[in-house]
């Protein structure tokens, strides 16, 4: 037996350092000559990125073992501890930074995500229950209501004295807000709404807090008043009484069992003409004076209604980034545990090989670890927005509308790439990967929600085309249908024409039709940029002409003729926003200060950014972007790519700064290679010791 | 209020009716002139396949209640039900048709397993827990014991009154079982072998029934005897006394809370030089006398060892008919809900637009039908194949191992797909998709595993991929080297020359160069068969091309080279299972009577086909086997056949036939449309009746 005690206690992962804490064996080379060193501490700083210090501060918190999910708990034994754990967060004031300085609070918005974000590796349940609480029902007390409602209502809001319920969502409208179905009707008489849920698709659904915690809700209604509809406002309405028992006029049904977020009571909420007083109204956008006329700052009703709904951005900001962090977990794992599991002999005489150095392994995890990078680093960019916003630093209307298209770019694309890289990972590990002790399993039941909710993922995408569309036309705006036509015709006449070669990037790069000289170019920044930019560009630009003679037909002529490109639209939106992490991932290469992390990231990048190129590979082929020897070469070098950055596949994961008290996976402790260890070392013994048994001989062959 | 009281308590789903029991509302129009009729019920007989009768009758089992999942139990509630719901099922007689006659069995291969396969809707721990009492556990002992095994466990194995494991996989080794680290030494003086985990990583686990009811194990060790290691076979042991506690010499603990099938029981397992007799080996394929000497019918140590593990293909036969069940399940209750939900007006005036109607929505699901549609097709074929082989009808070598390719071809596909589906069908279904009252999120979590399990996926395509190599290397062996270089050659030189045209496809189909003639060439079965067997060819013999030098290659640099092609042979392997399901596919198509359904099923095909055309859009085109202009055109067709499909989605998914009983899924049941229905009726009595507020006027524009 090898002496394996001392390190099975040890937490593996140590953050700050410069050497990854796992012995990496004899074939993790990174230190051969030639090859270029990570330096792990400053990468996982760069990663850590623009609220750092609030990121590190946060690990300690949810370092803790009172945050931690107990795998296998029941829904209701769970529930009981995550309202448990919310009370830690706010007696911590861990949740507060984005509340008012004046309320106990630090005006601090980017940093607030920040740190919840982080809480994602304590529970999934966890970061949602106290994005329910402090986000959303607290946010919406923030951005919707006025001074009155703020000191009314946010110190019991901080305090979870009174936790709460966001009541936007109805059994038959989630993506459509605008059309619920349950209506606030003023009553002059007697100063009072009267919130009703007409039908049961009105139903208020999927709501946390709902179920069992929630006292009071943010409650969304058509407002009416004077016979007129005003449209979707924000209701501050009591739900429950000291018994924990719903007040007259409302009632209510528990979600059940869901697929993951078991921690968090999710339910349904119905309202049977319940008055409320005329100032429970949020009234920032929007009020209603005491004889009933109704006044708002915004005189649009659809800019009123995408003003308040703005303000709620951020529940999409953070799961862009806690949906980063949980593929940062899964590939940590994945890979540590690749890189001590053998399988096979695979030509040795002996031992067996690592299964991270089999070609399958490494295309499974690393072109996955460059997308995580990616995301990585367009979620701080994405964030320093958000914040610039939320602070009042960058607050136009421009500024509002890009961080809006920015949030719905970036959050499908990092919520799906967590479930599929989580997936992954999970069978990278096999049947240890499917134990709940060693998280996958856990991590990618809660996350799953996170692809539907705050904007379900096709719909946000379409918002994305929305605007990718109207920005194409204000682009052409001055020069008249006629130029916009003849640019298209010209664009399709020209591909005609090279239809065998390169068209945009004929000017900036030659095609010699030798493979090496067609990996060089592919390897530069700006043939990169140009392939990627070039494909978002065209398909919109088509897209946009095709749709042109929708403005000429009737409303359901025009709708399907949008509806027959909307699966391209999304597919372009996609291209967008990959186009925007791969910009992200750029501004992070350069500015890299130690030249080996340089170089390892330099890769990284391309490995992302050439993986991209192959998804679309088709689409340069038809559009004669790139010549079919060109193309070929890019599968080409993606190999070659991925076999340099293999030795560096543990300290990219290390960077992350994961300890084993976030990740608490059995199969990333170290564990597998002391078995690995002690396996070798008897077999060892036993060759030495000639008490090996002999294979049976096979039989000659005839 | 509509009343919807009837509609509610009803089974949606009535098998064998030839119309759909939803009303599909105007937007269905599958009987408009012209459009084809779809035979819903011989279309059902034709998806139920060979044993169409066995899936009737199991799947009137399936629909009691006492069979049934119940979302929420925790592990140790569901173990408890699983184990009893495997008495009824042991009583019920439905797991024994595999087993001899004279014990009580029907010789029935085929039909045991299709009849297990149903299982799935019932729960898939019931279904895994069956397969491991009753096709691993005994069916090892069934296929590598003799009578006397037979006639001693058999009953007991049938009956339950001893439930075991299937004791192969250990923590260090899953894929590679022939590396398994656990001993059996013959003791000649005692006439016993002597069982031994010699190290952690030698322990069993993930093992069905070890954790708490297994009574007896089919242990695989390595056979020792005579200081000769005659490498793994298969041992019957004892393990618990009639008290459930370990016998001497056994340790075990439980694998806890896992990802799915927590009806499961996993568990470890370690022996301590536990002795057993000489005639507890399963002795079919290799025998130890009482002098210790070796003797078996099979005299290639390697050999052997496949043809016992070949004897356990059926796990991997089942898990691929139930993974396509699955889809098929996933797929009916999101295409219902789909044809029932409305969000967004989409250009009507007040009527929302039901959500299969928009383009993504028929993207995301109608593709994934008709691959349902192909693996469904593809299993039947299979299981055929494997009902031949074990019932004896023709079972050589060169049968084993096609049915062996067949395996390895097709489960990690459809176990894939199923995970694909069932996670894009709860998408599709927003937050419903993601409480367990819907079912979705329930079936994903307990398939899972089965793309791990039974040989892990890339594992299985592997070997897929040296099948395909050595029957290349085969075809060419009579030409020797200098005929396969030239060959090799010749091909580049050809690519080369069609760079941008065709090259296979040049003989059979011209190219106008006019969008319209592409597409008609690229709807006949015999383009699409050459397009698909083409890729599968030119791949596999590319490969074969580039790793020709290993043979006089040192091991590890044979190994080395090998593993630089590891990923393309994968996708070569999984282009061949493809194919093999197309061929299907086209067969069933073929064989169908009714000419609406024939029609239907024909485009169903055709997206299957083009679907994997597309999806490899780069290689027709980089390979020369497609034109710019034509390739284009296969998404331009693929679109169209998606908009001809959608009247007829929801005759495609009743044709499955499974009734409310087998999906008890609330979302699939007629309640969205009772909900849609009365939100509607609402507020057309609200217009009629002049009632409705009016919306606020939009402020003119500057």
């Amino acid at each position: 037996m090898v002496d394996t005690a001392q390190r099975s206690t040890a937490p593996k992962k140590t953050l700050g350092s410069t050497k990854p804490a796992v012995d990496t064996g004899p074939v993790m080379v990174a230190g051969h000559p030639g090859s270029p060193t990570v330096n792990v501490a400053a990468l996982n700083r760069q990663l850590l990125g623009t609220w750092a210090d609030v990121r590190v501060r946060a690990r300690e918190l949810t370092a803790r073992p009172e945050l931690h999910r107990i795998e296998g708990q029941s829904m209701e034994e769970h529930r009981v501890r995550v309202l448990a754990q919310l009370k830690i967060l706010a007696d911590n004031g861990h949740v507060h930074r984005a509340f008012p300085v004046d309320l106990g609070g630090s005006d601090d918005n980017g940093g607030n995500i920040a740190g919840f974000e982080e809480l994602v590796t304590a529970d999934p349940s966890l970061q949602i229950k106290a994005g329910v609480q402090w986000g959303l029902f607290g946010g919406a007390v923030l951005h919707l209501g006025t001074k009155r409602h703020h000191d009314a209502y946010l110190p019991g809001i901080m305090s979870l004295e009174v936790p709460g319920v966001f009541a936007m969502t109805e059994t038959g409208h989630g993506s459509d807000v605008a059309s619920i179905g349950t209506t606030a009707t003023y009553d002059p008489d007697a100063q009072e709404f009267v919130i009703n849920t007409p039908f049961r698709a009105a139903w208020k659904d999927y709501l946390g807090n709902a179920a069992k915690d929630g006292v009071a809700a943010v409650l969304f209604a058509q407002l009416i008043s004077q016979g007129v509809n005003h449209g979707v406002h924000a209701f501050w309405v009591q739900l429950r009484d000291e018994n924990g028992d719903f007040l007259p006029g409302i009632g209510g049904e528990d979600d059940g069992l869901k697929g993951g977020l078991n921690g968090i009571d999710n339910g349904r909420l119905h309202f049977d003409q319940l008055r409320i007083p005329r100032t429970n109204l949020l009234n920032r956008y929007g009020d209603v004076a005491e004889d009933g006329s109704y006044s708002s700052a915004i005189s649009s009703p659809g800019r009123r209604f995408f003003t308040m709904l703005g303000t709620l951005v951020q529940g999409r900001v953070s799961l862009d980034g806690a949906a980063a962090q949980a593929s940062a977990m899964a590939l940590t794992i994945a890979i540590t545990y690749g890189s001590e599991r053998r399988q096979f002999t695979a030509g040795n005489d002996t031992d067996e090989e690592v299964i991270l150095d089999y070609q399958r392994h490494q295309r499974r995890l690393l072109p996955r670890l460059a997308t995580t990078y990616a995301q990585t680093f367009a979620h701080d960019q994405f964030l320093v927005k958000f914040d610039q916003v939320f602070s009042g630093k960058a607050d136009t209307d421009d500024d509002r509308q890009d961080l809006e298209t920015l949030a719905a770019a970036l959050k499908p694309l990092s919520t799906w790439h967590a479930l599929d890289t989580l997936q992954e990972a999970r069978e990278a590990c096999g049947g240890a990967g499917f134990l709940a002790e060693n998280r996958l399993v856990g991590l990618r039941a809660d996350l799953d929600v996170y692809a539907t909710f705050e904007g379900d993922n096709n719909v946000l995408l379409q918002l994305v085309a929305k605007r990718l569309l109207t920005d194409y036309s204000r682009k052409f705006a001055h020069a008249g249908t006629g130029a916009l036509a003849r640019y298209v015709v010209a664009q399709a006449a020209d591909r005609a024409y090279h239809g065998s070669g390169l068209r945009t990037l004929a000017q900036t790069v030659a095609d010699f039709g030798s493979t090496a000289r067609s990996v060089g170019a592919l390897r530069e920044t700006n043939v990169q940029r140009e392939l990627l930019t070039d494909r978002v560009e065209t398909m919109i630009g088509e897209i946009a002409a095709e749709l042109r003679p929708a403005g000429k037909l009737p409303a359901k002529a025009a709708a399907a003729l949008f509806n027959a490109h909307q699966d391209a639209l999304i597919e372009a939106a996609r291209s967008h926003g990959e186009l925007l992490q791969w910009e992200a991932f750029t501004q992070a290469v350069e500015s890299t200060q130690d030249e080996g992390t340089k170089q390892v990231l330099t890769w990284l990048r391309d490995l992302f950014g050439l993986g991209l190129v192959e998804k679309n590979l088709a689409w340069y082929l038809i559009n004669g972007r790139l010549s079919a020897q060109r193309a070929q070469s890019v599968t080409a070098y993606i190999d070659r790519i991925i076999a340099r950055l293999r030795p560096h596949a543990l300290d990219l994961v290390d960077a992350f700064g994961y300890r084993q008290e976030h990740l608490r996976s059995n199969i990333a402790s170290g564990a597998e290679k002391e078995r690995q260890d002690e396996a070798r070392a008897y077999y060892r013994e036993q060759r030495a010791s000639g008490q090996a048994p002999a294979a049976e001989k096979a039989p000659k062959k005839k």
